[in-house]
């Protein structure tokens, strides 16, 4: 099952998608408060277009992303393949529908990056729990965009992974699919990152099972699981963002986000 | 003027105190509601306890802490004084009333150490602002309570800085207090942390308006302005905080928050 946050006028809706044009409307105003509350009453039928897709989880209580979780990723930042997951937060404001614009001010557009990810999302409370894929909610596709500058100018890379209106996520929730399918990340139709979504060194399961022994998770919680090889801050030469570029991540079986980059 | 979120019964009101036993309630469940929504309309005068005191915003949209933001204790962590803030992000999860138990899980319970903090709070919506004094509502005191092990065991501090009910937050928040005066922390009554307000590398202010560039704040938000030296992880010998342990941070005119570890 897909399950969407769709905009209809000033507001949105969740939906079950039956296909890539139509859907049937929730009884909540999106996906994430679909899972904190419950219920699943089904309403009318309806079309839309993909720029009617809002973030799938428009307010997340939580948005943790995983720093270095696939294997090849971690040699080209010149890092130790780690023990324990590394964690860092991006917070809502950051998010942009799946075929939204990411709006970048012009003081901030200066070494912007994509990273590709496979996102999780929790589907119930977890605390303390040793059985990490009875919590998710099921699977979406985010894009970690990055301010790379901002991120390694101090210790701390929050700054620079949190920029306003940034982040596509969605197109959708697949409570269905599972890890394993291939993660492309192309810039401008060129092929950027190319990885396998079972790759991890953490499993979403793990990270649900690890964060939740730190604090607990809660429905609409989201993972951002890590980014592959290939982002380009990496790459010789480097290749960051400007006006007009845009990113599509693509996750086989699961979906599509593309997002263009507008220098404000 | 001082403002609390106190507890009655099963729920929470906003409060404008008139002394340390004696508020009036407010049309609002809390602070944090109370400073989104607007209005201020008073009930009734009721008396009340230190430990019916809440969190004094219980969920704050964000909670962004500042790293190595006094000099002597960016001094004793062995860095060098930053040309912009660190920022790294505590999830509302962690917060606990400014007299109610910090809970440890026995998993959780090695490398316990406090930070005594300055917080400030957010009360109107802040984007790319330049006169970050405009938007403050006021002042809290905050224990920035940090499991060191799990702080350094990565490249990001995150999974150190959130652990489940272990911030005292509070006592209340005052909207006159002006920084300038002692911070202090107390282990068991032995004095740890003493520093001036106003020794901040980074001022509230201008912590404002520099995050108010990288992504909304909103009212509510909350800011941990950094702590001065004299954790118990930078002494000599270190000094963790075990089961029973009472830190005490007070604010001078401002107020204190006393919280005691419990290994659960």
């Amino acid at each position: 099952m897909r399950l969407a946050t769709i905009r209809t006028g000033d507001t949105t809706t969740a939906a079950r998608l039956i296909d890539d044009t139509r859907a049937v409307s929730l009884n909540a105003p999106d996906v994430g408060a679909l899972l904190r509350d419950g219920g699943f009453e089904e309403g009318e039928e309806f079309t839309f277009s993909p720029t009617d897709l809002a973030p799938v989880i428009p307010r997340p209580g939580k948005i943790i992303c995983v720093g270095l979780n696939y294997a090849k990723h971690i040699e080209e930042m010149g890092h130790k393949q780690p023990d324990v997951p590394t964690l860092f937060i991006k917070f809502p404001e950051a998010l942009i529908g799946p075929y939204d614009d990411a709006e970048v001010p012009a003081f901030n557009a200066e070494t912007l990056d994509f990273e590709g990810e496979l996102a999780v999302v929790v589907g119930k409370r977890a605390r303390h729990v040793k059985n990490g894929a009875d919590y998710i909610a099921g699977y979406s596709v985010i894009n970690d965009y990055t301010q790379r500058e901002y991120q390694k100018r101090t210790q701390q890379w929050h700054q620079g992974k949190s920029l306003e209106k940034t982040a596509g996520f969605g197109p959708w929730l697949d409570t269905e699919w599972q890890p394993g399918p291939a993660i492309t990340t192309t810039l401008n139709g060129e092929v950027m990152q190319h990885s396998l979504t079972d790759d991890l060194v953490f499993t979403p399961a793990k990270l649900i099972e690890f964060i939740s022994h730190l604090y607990p998770l809660e429905p609409g919680d989201v993972i951002a699981t890590g980014t592959p090889d290939g982002v380009g801050h990496a790459r010789n030469p480097k290749r960051y963002l400007a006006d007009g570029d845009t990113v599509r991540v693509e996750i086989e079986g699961l979906g599509a986000i593309e997002n263009t980059t507008r220098v404000m």
